[in-house]
């Protein structure tokens, strides 16, 4: 069996408040701060790299982590994006490459001003992107106080718990999935506003999604802490 | 002059936390609070009306609050959707009517779980759109402790302080929106992905927007709190 690693991404939104989400967050084998981000991870432990711009990490704790920071001082991308190529850079992904089985988990990438909170969760559906054009299958969420987010490219199956409740956003407008197991069909949406396929729940533990061709889609899921999120192709 | 009344919409996400959106909240003329949002309103005073599905309100709040209560059973809409059809009610919206001038200010529609967040953030595009159609020109805004969305259907200008920050947020990946007056220009952005038009900043006091044509969009503006966005059309 190849070892697994699991990376974190720790963003300068709201600091983990659930104490699952923070013993998740704690327990991942690499974590890589958003700049000013340490200074609240600096409570528990020494991340294993500081990236971004260091326009919001204070002179003491950037001296204290001398041997952890990395300036990436670029301004076409925010410090979510720079700590995801850190990790991409480290994993070597690359296309052919075979990679050892590795997660990214984005934490603190919600809170504080929405503008913020929309760019991140939405550049979580590029990301998967960008790891399936490099062959890279890395299990990849993002992880709030209040749920997670999974990227879905194409058509999936999945099982999860009767009841549980299941939101969809999709970033094409052109995209139709047809589902089953789902309380409301999606059938019909049209994803044209975000409302669009929220506040859905599971009704049979076979959740299946029909994708009309790949895109960019997130799933949401309230109150799932636990196990990855586990999808399989259709 | 005719008289201006405002109307306060507040949701069951974060209460506001921020002094001046808890002022504005109060100092609202008519306060509609979504069903359990009643709750956190209690502590300063008593709402003029609660509507939604009564599902979250406690029963000695319901009893304490009979007169201002008015249940909307229907599962087809979220309770922000309730209360705005409510104003509506009130206002008379409808084609061909002369209505005083009016606003709608939503609070507390973020913060808790994200899908209620995105849900909410894009029904305030819907709504505007509603009132156009409508021939209602009232003045229309989401409040949040970070900053104020305002919703525009096609090109305005509208007179800013230079270093604003500014995002744009559009439903429709079809729109081209030509600008002045922003340090980034927006010419080129596919407004697919929600971070397209992020993190912008005013360049010029007075800022221009020139949409292809009519589309369903929000503008960000952190740490906007003092008076209304005052847009005109081009």
């Amino acid at each position: 069996m190849r070892p697994s690693v699991s990376y974190a991404i720790l963003c300068d939104g709201d600091f983990p408040g659930n104490a699952d989400v923070r013993d998740r967050l704690m327990s991942c084998d690499v974590v890589v701060c958003c700049d000013g981000a340490a200074s609240s991870f600096m409570r528990f432990r020494k991340p294993e790299f500081v990236v971004g711009d260091m326009d919001s990490l204070p002179e003491n704790l950037r001296q204290e982590l001398a041997d952890q920071v990395f300036p990436v001082g670029e301004q076409e991308s925010n410090d979510l994006s720079k700590a995801f190529r850190w990790i991409c850079s480290m994993l070597r992904v690359g296309k052919g490459r075979t990679l050892p089985e590795f997660s990214i988990t984005v934490f603190g990438a919600t809170g504080k001003r929405e503008d913020h909170t929309l760019g991140n969760i939405s550049l979580l559906a590029d990301f998967a992107e960008y790891l399936e054009q490099c062959g890279a299958r890395g299990d990849l969420s993002l992880v709030t106080d209040y749920g997670v987010f999974a990227p879905v490219l194409n058509s999936c199956r999945m099982t999860l718990p009767k009841g549980q409740p299941l939101s969809i956003f999709a970033f094409d407008p052109s995209l139709r999935i047809e589902s089953s197991g789902l309380e409301y069909s999606t059938d019909g949406v049209r994803f044209d506003m975000w409302w669009k396929a929220t506040l859905n729940r599971v009704s049979s533990p076979e959740v299946e999604l029909r994708f009309s061709h790949p895109a960019k889609v997130l799933l949401y899921l309230p109150g799932w802490f636990g196990r990855p999120l586990d999808t399989a192709g259709l």
